[in-house]
């Protein structure tokens, strides 16, 4: 497929802006005094604790699974067809793959690509050594402090998109960063769409619910980048779920479907709580997985060779005392490592992490299992990180307090992927020979030419004495971060958006809507 | 130096317990049903971030430090002697170093050796693939919810002792769990060696305030295990901090001297806040760092050749613009990872990390920057981990609600650290079979067979649905805590102890007590 050199995207092609160094770093600057960080470029090594014979035998597993077990693609018999004229053993609708037919089909996918924000600065790359940062995706409630736990609404999810806009190491607006539920089920994704390109210039999602949304989702897609630009480049990157265990149903085949042949990324994602839609055991987990994403990546191949595509997975473990899922646990961090090295020998970007946790509440435990999350999302070289800020209660609530916490982590695990600086400077020995035994680095000439950028600067933690942090109130994160967001959305300014291109889309909007019936189910 | 093989140091030769697997079992659970865990045999690899070529820049570094600049030795006139005659230069206070000399000394230490503790299942195994989690150690206030801040009392270090004993995944007792200050300190260290030996029976710390202190906590050590047994193998692990930049003072090097010369561990430790006691950059941090260890442990070494010891690190960025100490953040992380690469080159153990944190509270804050702290230290092969569950406010409170969310978090890593099962069990494939597509995995043969031992089960973490949390009174992660600690300290069983030891370690305390006034600065 065709790959736009970074900056040179949409925006560019309609002259929005230039690409020079001083001009990007002008444009980077924004409402609220934000400098913007582009995607991470990891200058530190993955972390890869399962060895080549564990590999191998994960890999072997998945083929016998889908050699043996098959894959069901039910309500589809497109895809069945497909299938079968693929060399597949179609029964029913269930497939039976001859042994390494999926990995042979996958080759003809980019191992990384751009998806193209309508800001070119913003365009992010996908795959390699690349990393992503999204928001939180899917929640039907909100949470804050004042407002307690309630559904969400439009206005929250413009909320968090603006949110995600403000958030320096968030290099992507998401998608459903929240269910607004008080517009029509129907209706609702042109809402949504319509936020991403409005309030945010980052990339952002399509939705997934039916294969007709996907199909708008690429048409206000069109009206914003230009059809031709859009026939010919990634700008939307969309979730598609497994139904695990080995199951596609045709909601999510369909907009696969529509999707790939529009040209546009899809992430295909076996959702798995180990215990529950897997075995009980991680390598277990991770050869189910494993031939679940194969299979759909596979097909995804077949309904157009050389789109682009991101091997995702989603684990997690159930409890098996209280039947909830479980998050920041050590079982699902090594499904998470090995994983994300099972698609570094496919040459395929991989999508997973996110500072998830099951606290109803932004607390410590919310802390904890969120950080060992992303923490080995990071370290094991996740490509696309969903679920980077926000999420709270399993994925039921956004929380605007988390949000903010979360984007915090996000800024310092962007500075540590910067890894290490070896040069003259970094090194230092000047400083050491200037202050010498027992004396102290605060005053030194090195010292005052770095302390500005020297260590990363945390937006939520007090590092304050005992006594300043009383005299400030006690204040607790939660309550910090309450004072965050709502700072940041009374500095938010909305990025430029051409007049016409606003008004043909909600053009757009207003006509679909017309279209049709408001549905509520 | 003598080794004794586990399972067979002090307590055994004393016969107080066999070693079979079903005694040993056995002797495992005690009080509060807790089963105890040995220390981690690391089954994963480290993550080794700085390259060859920067390892060898940092170590060249070191040497020119050592060489140039030097090392102050003070207040301790024998130490420069110990110098002038192993070659090194001696001018007033400050003593360098022809490259490459402490490097050479260094190599008598070994590259792991076991700690004894009185219950020989307790012994730790330090160095090499094994980590040993140990609590808290330094702070004078002690933090609860009731009870909130206040100054540590001599009851508060018997509770944190209890609660590191009533921790599974908590392999050491530690040292100064908390400083109790209600007793004179010319004296407290006595009731704190007493206080590990009474209510623990875990490997413990030695005091390192005076030299005559660490003689004190030599001479309760023999009391306790034997004078013959002590002379040839380590019970006490002591901490010796080095007054960064380049000095160390008389206090540690009398204490080190004292520990060395009965044959007992020390860890050299830089203790070190980027920007105030080294440069504000991550390579000048760590250069600075080496020489000052190399510089430490030689001088261990010429104390007394072939005595174990351990490279210690810690370190913390000072903020730049409230001058207090920040945890968490990626530039320590990032000196954690090459260090612990360094020490290993080294071939000596290694420690550092810990739950750090500035929090004020146990709240968001303290669980971010406590795993960003904890995760490094176990993916870095952290062989020491001091200050693993209890730090709050930048070790100035040790806290009874974070000890029990940070020991949860050690259990987490621990189950980590074992990797992955590739048996044919941990496979599952007979699972995936029987269960197959849409089905779900519940209540399948695999899964009633594992789900007991399956995932690690958290203590603190409320995974329950949103609607039960409400019924148990949507109680925060401290209130959790709070419950938990409490229950713990009630179910407390102390191990036994040989009454004619007992009476002895008092007799000693008595005697030492009556032989000097109270001193309280």
């Amino acid at each position: 497929m065709s790959e736009t050199p970074e900056g040179a995207g949409a925006g560019a092609r309609r002259g929005r802006r230039g690409g020079g160094g001083a001009a990007a770093r002008r444009a980077a600057r924004q409402g609220g005094g934000i400098t913007q960080l582009r995607h991470i470029t990891r200058r530190i090594p993955t972390y890869e604790p399962l060895d080549e014979d564990g590999l191998a035998l994960i890999e072997d597993n998945a083929e016998t699974i889908l050699q043996e077990i098959g894959i069901e693609f039910r309500g589809d018999p497109e895809a069945l067809a497909i299938w079968k004229d693929a060399g597949a053993e179609v029964d029913g609708e269930r497939v039976r793959f001859p042994r390494g037919l999926c990995r042979k089909l996958i080759a003809t996918a980019p191992a990384e690509f751009t998806q193209h924000a309508r800001n070119p600065e913003r365009n992010v790359r996908i795959g390699g050594r690349n990393m992503v940062f999204a928001p939180v995706y899917g929640p039907p409630f909100v949470r804050d402090l004042e407002g307690g736990r309630r559904y969400a609404t439009l206005e929250d999810f413009q909320n968090f998109v603006k949110l995600a806009y403000m958030t320096p190491a968030m290099h992507h607006s998401g998608g459903t960063v929240c269910e607004p539920v008080d517009v029509p089920v129907n209706k609702r994704h042109l809402d949504m769409v319509y936020s991403h390109l409005r309030y945010s210039d980052k990339p952002f999602m399509g939705s997934v619910t039916a294969p007709e949304r996907a199909e708008d989702s690429v048409a206000l897609a069109k009206i914003a980048f230009g059809a031709d630009f859009v026939d010919n480049n990634t700008v939307l990157v969309n979730l598609i779920n497994v139904n695990s265990p080995m199951t596609f149903d045709g909601t999510m085949l369909g907009a696969l479907k529509a999707y790939a042949r529009a040209n546009q990324a899809v992430i295909v994602t076996p959702f798995i709580l180990s215990g529950a839609m897997a075995p009980v055991s991680v390598a277990g987990t991770l050869a189910q997985a494993l031939a679940e994403a194969l299979a759909g990546l596979a097909f995804t191949q077949l309904v157009r060779p050389g789109v682009p595509m991101i091997f995702g997975l989603f684990s997690s473990s159930l409890s098996m005392q209280s039947g909830a899922p479980t998050f920041g646990s050590p079982e699902p961090n090594l499904v998470l490592f090995a994983a994300a090295q099972l698609a570094r020998r496919l040459e395929l970007p991989f999508r997973s992490g996110g500072a998830l946790c099951a606290a109803k509440l932004p607390d410590a435990q919310a802390a904890y299992e969120s950080v060992q999350s992303m923490m080995p999302a990071v370290l094991g070289g996740v490509n696309f990180v969903l679920h980077g800020a926000g999420w709270l209660e399993g994925g039921l609530v956004s929380s605007y307090e988390k949000f903010v916490m979360d984007a915090d982590q996000l800024g310092n695990l962007q500075v540590f992927c910067n890894g290490y600086d070896l040069s003259e400077n970094g090194q230092a020995l000047d400083a050491i020979r200037e202050v010498g035994p027992g004396q102290h680095f605060l005053g030194c000439a090195h010292t005052q030419a770095n302390f500005e950028t020297a260590f990363y600067r945390s937006t939520i933690s007090d590092n304050n004495s005992f006594e300043q942090w009383q005299a400030e109130g006690s204040l607790d994160t939660a309550q910090r971060a309450n004072v965050l967001w709502k700072k940041m959305l009374a500095d938010y300014e909305a990025p430029p958006l051409d007049p016409a291109i606003d008004a043909a889309l909600l053009e757009f909007i207003a006509k679909k809507k017309a279209s049709m019936p408001d549905a509520f189910a």
